[in-house]
């Protein structure tokens, strides 16, 4: 049987640890192309670039994997590598992984996730990995262990088409982590925050600095999960249609 | 009764006529802040600054609003104005009038509705305007009637918490716009190209040049309402959960 073609990416660049594990791992599952940023996108959620031309540069690795950095976000990185780095469809896309966790909202502002959601629209069956630090010199072979695991699965059993699965990961010893658990987006969010200094120039300047507020008591939630030690996995979809509002609605027709 | 306070944002820069002609109406309807980006951010949907200082500068305006320019992207403006220029939650977020479409997928890539959604989570009743028509020069005179009407109506009716409401407004004289439907995001999407060319030094460079395709037939979509004469409104939400898959991937769990 013919090797699966995965595609990976990230949001933390093509340098990061944790895009050089993904895709260590991944080699040992198919044959692999990497198109990832040549910077770190951090936040960068689903943007794309529309106003500027992009780069898309082959470069050499010690690995079978082929490797192209863009000077593109995530999702760039996906829509010009699906166009211009791979001969055909792949079998599996996969992005991460992030330094640091995407549970809850933080879906959203994922550049990491925003890949992987870009891949779901493209129809491919596509994972976004993250791991709850932020240390790029975290230990990342728990993390390596599940990754290889949910993406064998996938590649052996196929997802429902048009979903994303968003996979956090706790940062413990591998004997720690007690399993997996498939949950929902936890309801929680950031508590806006800014820190305000005044440059030496005397103009007033902004630093996100936002505290994270746990309000969501589900034990069925993203959060709880990792929490408690599992890898929470959330199928996430990219229809962001409130379809039981829409008869509640109607009163806003004419 | 004391007049709702508003907050208005966009993606298109701050003197973009889309905001100003969304700033004169809502001057109509309640007491304007307005905190919008100072360039052109189109398509960095919910894209948050993390890494740069922010800033936030007051502008001398000709109404009655007061103004704010950023250095941000849309969900910046929205996060930095909450925290810094208002004194209180506002009682409505718009964001627009954006100078084109945002149906179906884009709401995903939208600075617009990066924005609106933005507002959603922090619980505010929140708007985002798009116009079928990515012309500055276009006539926003009918886009006016609406956004009004749609704007007076959330302000006294309410609306559901943490939802934000997609409109798009067809470019057509008022009196040929039939009304307004209530729809679901249609499942349509881009057809990924880019035109690849050479730099006079020999590198090539891409630009994204990509085809909408209309594979969604349905009768209740965004696509169709604006296809047919009418104003679109599609209730979003951030809950990206695929709720109805959680069983189904199960097997997913150890």
């Amino acid at each position: 049987m013919a090797k699966p073609l995965i595609f990976v990416t990230n949001d933390d660049g093509i340098s990061a640890p944790g895009i050089r594990a993904l895709i260590a791992v991944m080699n040992e599952l198919g044959n692999v192309v990497v198109v990832a940023p040549d910077q770190v996108h951090s936040g960068k959620g689903h943007a794309v670039t529309i106003h500027q031309p992009l780069h898309l540069d082959r470069i050499k690795t010690n690995g079978p994997q082929k490797e192209f950095k863009t000077n593109g976000m995530p999702v760039d990185a996906v829509k010009l590598g699906l166009a211009h780095a791979v001969e055909r469809q792949p079998d599996l896309l996969v992005s991460g992984l992030n330094h640091g966790v995407n549970h809850s909202v933080n879906v959203l502002y994922s550049g990491t996730m925003g890949a992987a959601l870009e891949g779901a629209i493209e129809g491919i069956p596509s994972i976004g990995f993250s791991l709850d630090n932020y240390d790029w010199e975290a230990d990342l072979e728990p993390a390596k262990h599940y990754m290889k695991k949910i993406a064998k699965q996938v590649l052996e059993n196929g997802m429902p088409k048009g979903i994303a699965l968003n996979v956090n990961i706790p940062y413990r010893p591998l004997k720690d982590i007690k399993g997996i658990k498939v949950a929902r987006q936890a309801m929680d969010k950031w508590q806006e925050s800014y820190d305000k200094r005044t440059s030496p120039f005397g103009r007033d300047y902004y630093w996100l600095n936002g505290n994270f507020t746990f309000e969501d008591k589900g034990e069925d939630t993203d959060v709880f999960a990792l929490k408690n030690g599992f890898v929470s996995i959330v199928p996430i979809q990219y229809d962001l249609t409130a379809h039981h509002l829409i008869n509640q609605l109607k009163n806003l027709e004419t």
